[in-house]
């Protein structure tokens, strides 16, 4: 350690010390929370924010700013205590947490312009982590990210995959600290304080590894000084510390996981103990300098051009989300793609043959994907990660954190429903469309088509917000004509006359089963109205009534998908206000394998379903 | 390797090459699936199936026979080749791969009695091989479990959570092998064929780890006796290989993933070269000696003392649900509870203070959590995994596939919804229930109180197939009496008369709110019907139909769960074909910190928003 850090070592003691002291008394006025989390990582937290980042408190929005990710996020009052000290907020402030009137939550979410990411589902940091610093990477920023991890949820997969993303991606600017304190909720970790059980799976990772003691300051400087220096790797820091520390009748003690100081004498003593460890300083604890705000270009994507598919032409629509994505990168930097080693089934590899810099390969790792994609949207990129949309449902943890945060996330999900055929219904996605319904905030997209699909992912991307896009397998003829206009929350009446005696609402593949089924009836002299209901979330409830209203109420729904969740229950939901019900077709058991038709057949979604569906009274 | 196996070399060679050529056959056949995948393997399952593995072929069900898991699931075709070969089906039965009138699917599922969780999903195979290990443990058996990955697979966060808890649970019975063929399906794997770097990760994370050539018959012989002889720690076994192997034109060629040999020419010319690599053969590959069929007793289950809440209790259904596993765990040894470093919010410590050998600790890790109970339930346990309901999430996928498996597991999610309070949304489930009834074969049980609880988990328990209950983190009051009965399906109706306006059903925490609604009303002079719905799946639609008849067609649903997927979807599916529409109220944005009624209230559902409810017209 240089001199100069070393005078400011007792002004930087005092400062952990006052984070303890900030972290108690506003859990204990919140009456719940996580001080003896807090406790173990004063240190920590004193040294990066007032001795290692570069950062402007009065700018969060300096794109070259130091970035930081409390992924225990239980531990947000010492980061809130942090932002008192750094002057971002008032000491008042941190007397609000948990309040229904305070953005200082529980656990941090982006409501706060200093977080990029909610965190509180431990494991996810360093995932988005990885994300931020790939960030970086993209805007040619020198800037840094740290993430703050517990010992505990080092057991979390999640965290393996984004060491093993790190590494690949060669992220010299990621430095991860472990607060390994040895507690874990309920019990001792799994590792307890056996630091040199961390070093070796980290080192057989692959990252640069530090072991330090995390309550001695210039250690814990030390440390970072040398992950800022190290180039070609990540660093992970592995602090041992002591859950609780500075309060002596709570240090190292199990059963004092979430536990908040009583008012009144317990919180007292705790807080007259830390306030007997200030120290005399011989300077002030001057933090590094703030980083100057670069001038960059503002974004001015170029519009691009209309899809150039013919009326019959016959293109899955999973190939028509890879023509699409990459003729949006190349009039726009800030798109960027991420797979898991499928991108030669979703099509992304389209988007890597034009930019190939700008994708990122997680190979078979859909956490660290999502949670990578996560931290580039946080930082200003619009990601678009994609795989098979059954497995989108290992990252549904991140999906869900993904819609907590609110970021600018277009997710894609492939290969969905039983028309995928033989492959059988472990690599079906048919609860998908369920599991982003359920987030309020995702818009889900499933369209039929090329020529939607191309011009829905347009809107997609400069939607804010998380976006779902279903694609599937099989070819399907092109029913749109190059210039046909499509929005979030549209649907389109593809067939319809004043004789309808029912609308069927399809979406994907299911739109050309109804289509079909059209054919057939009017070959029988009926009529009925044929929807595709490329829009789920938001989907257009007005539009949806009128179609009830016109066929004599009856709206049938057919979907390849399972029956809850889906397009029958987005459909219901819409037109429930107006007294209308709907008949839903959907796959109602566990498919098995089989051949696209014989399946769609089986599982009582065919236009021979439909036809029945329509003729049954 | 002793004389006796050296001699079998050869024979076991020639059962290799009838492996590859079986597996080209059948995807030649079905004309899709993975035929280069299968060939990377073939020694290693002619070594296995006959040269190691300790198994019945005419006795499936024995419960002592070594079991095998194909965690690399895209090769099914060499797992159904392997069974052809010893007879278990036939050679004819192997061309009817993938087809729809075949239980030789695209991945193996456990419609086959061979079959113990369905595959397919990448790396969810060794979570799964610890439960089925943990199993053997449990009725004390001496079969080991196998499971065979692919090297591409373990980049999943998942494999590293199996890493730790097959060393944290000394499975010395378990052996992974890894085929090491340095293909994804896309591109090369991210550590291709450095093996050193596999022994590194496999090492560090505690495992007995053995490099092999994986086409080396003795070599891959020694290392699953060194495995069959290592103590207190499971093994690895990294076995180098070619994808493609024995193939020339295919042999370690990229491009080549889940690409079938046509027939004619092509495929031809493969079997002609793998038809010239059969050997003469010493003696015959005897395999090892089937294990004895030991006797063990029926289980014969005690049925447990009613629940011994009075009325007016104040009991959190969370705290009941761990009381009540404690319970039934004592008449029942095959009960097991699994947590993940949150057994003191879930209660299921309750469990572990009564039956401490029958819980296995997760930490923080909920993937490996619920492929092990999924391991288990297959091999006759009844696992009760429980955390939070907001981190089952992260084990969606596993949930999918139990789901497809259909294994007798009962997943328990605490902490639902808003009313958990202070901790914020990254705490809070309000997707749990889409997501759970997004799969047709789960059972969804929400309880209101402690004897509802406790009278579901019993059923539950012994019910066939998946289940999930949702529990809550506040007390909420007993309001059944000890001898109240339930069943999965059902319902209760609280309050009602003839003069009923409307029936407001809520589940769980917003039963009370209903009550609360109803005192409210009666106050006005008007009357409500109050149903709580305890079962979402199945759903007791006769009775709802009824309710609403008889309530002037009026059904209000309450959920603290978000609006798609729901309680209010839940019902409205129910009564659809009845002509009846639902008033939905539930959570509607994503939610933030505060005192759990100040968010009932603020995001809809609480009592004053019910009764404004029932006053619209």
């Amino acid at each position: 350690m240089a001199v100069e850090a070393a005078a400011r070592v007792p002004a930087l003691m005092n400062i952990a010390t006052r984070l303890r002291i900030d972290s108690v008394r506003s859990t204990t006025e919140a009456g719940s929370g996580h001080p003896s989390s807090c406790c173990s990582a004063a240190e920590i937290m004193a040294a990066l924010f007032f001795g290692e980042m570069r950062y402007d408190p009065r700018d969060p929005a300096n794109p070259d700013n130091d970035r930081f990710v409390l992924s225990k996020g239980h531990a947000a009052p010492i980061l809130y205590a942090a932002w008192a000290e750094a002057g971002i907020i008032t000491r008042d402030d941190l007397l609000t947490l948990r309040r229904i009137d305070s953005d200082l939550e529980g656990h941090p979410t982006p409501r706060l312009p200093w977080v990029d990411v909610a965190t509180g589902s431990l494991g996810q940091g360093l995932c988005a982590g990885v994300g931020i610093a790939l960030n970086a990477r993209r805007i040619a920023s020198e800037y840094r990210t740290y993430v703050l991890m517990g010992d505990g949820e080092t057991a979390e997969g999640s965290v393996w995959e984004a060491a093993a993303a790190g590494v690949h991606d060669r992220l010299d600017s990621l430095c991860a600290i472990i607060d390994i304190n040895a507690l874990g909720q309920s019990q001792p970790t799994q590792w307890e304080h056996d630091v040199n059980s961390y070093a070796m799976r980290w080192s057989a990772f692959g990252w640069h590894t530090i072991s330090v003691d995390g309550h001695d300051l210039p250690a814990v400087l030390d440390a970072l000084e040398q992950a800022r220096r190290t180039r070609g790797r990540p660093t992970v820091i592995l602090a041992r510390t002591v859950k609780g520390k500075g309060i002596s009748f709570i240090e190292g003690k199990n059963g004092w996981h979430g536990k908040t100081l009583k008012k009144g004498e317990e919180a007292e003593q705790a807080l007259a103990e830390l306030q007997s460890q200030f120290v005399p300083e011989d300077e002030a604890a001057a933090p590094p300098p703030a980083p100057a705000r670069r001038q960059r270009p503002a974004p001015a994507p170029a519009k691009p051009a209309p899809p150039s598919y013919r009326l019959g032409d016959s293109v899955a629509t999973r190939e028509a989300y890879g023509t699409a994505i990459a003729k949006l990168g190349a009039g726009d930097d800030r798109i960027v793609a991420l797979d898991a080693d499928v991108k030669n089934s979703t099509f992304s590899d389209k988007f890597e043959q034009q930019h190939p810099a700008r994708v990122y390969e997680n190979f078979i790792a859909e956490q660290v994907m999502i949670g990578a994609a996560m931290g580039l949207a946080a930082r200003g990129a619009i990601p678009f990660p994609s795989t098979f949309a059954a497995f989108l449902t290992r990252a549904y943890d991140f999906i869900r954190m993904a819609a907590i945060s609110n970021v600018n996330i277009k997710i894609a999900g492939s290969h969905a429903g039983v028309s995928i055929g033989e492959d059988g219904p472990s690599q079906m996605a048919l609860e998908d469309l369920a599991m982003m319904r359920a987030q309020p905030n995702i818009t889900v997209l499933y369209p039929c088509d090329a020529v939607s699909t191309e011009r829905l992912l347009a809107e997609a991307a400069y939607h804010a917000g998380p976006v779902y896009m279903r694609t599937s397998r099989p070819k399907t003829p092109v029913i749109y004509g190059p210039d046909e206009q499509f929005e979030l929350g549209g649907l389109k009446v593809l067939r319809q006359s004043a004789a309808d005696v029912a609308t069927v609402i399809g979406a994907g593949v299911t739109v050309f089963e109804a289509l079909k089924a059209y054919d057939e009836l009017q070959k029988q002299g009926v009529s009925i109205r044929v929807v595709d209901l490329y829009s789920l979330q938001p989907v257009d409830a007005t539009a949806l009534v009128q179609c009830a209203a016109a066929t004599k109420g009856r709206l049938i729904t057919v979907e390849d998908h399972y029956r809850a969740g889906g397009i029958g229950d987005a459909v219901a939901t819409a037109v429930a206000g107006s007294g209308y019900t709907v008949r839903r077709l959907a796959v109602s058991e566990i498919p098995r394998s089989g051949t696209p038709e014989q399946l769609l057949d089986r599982y009582g979604i065919s236009a021979p379903h439909i036809v029945a569906a329509v003729k049954e009274q």
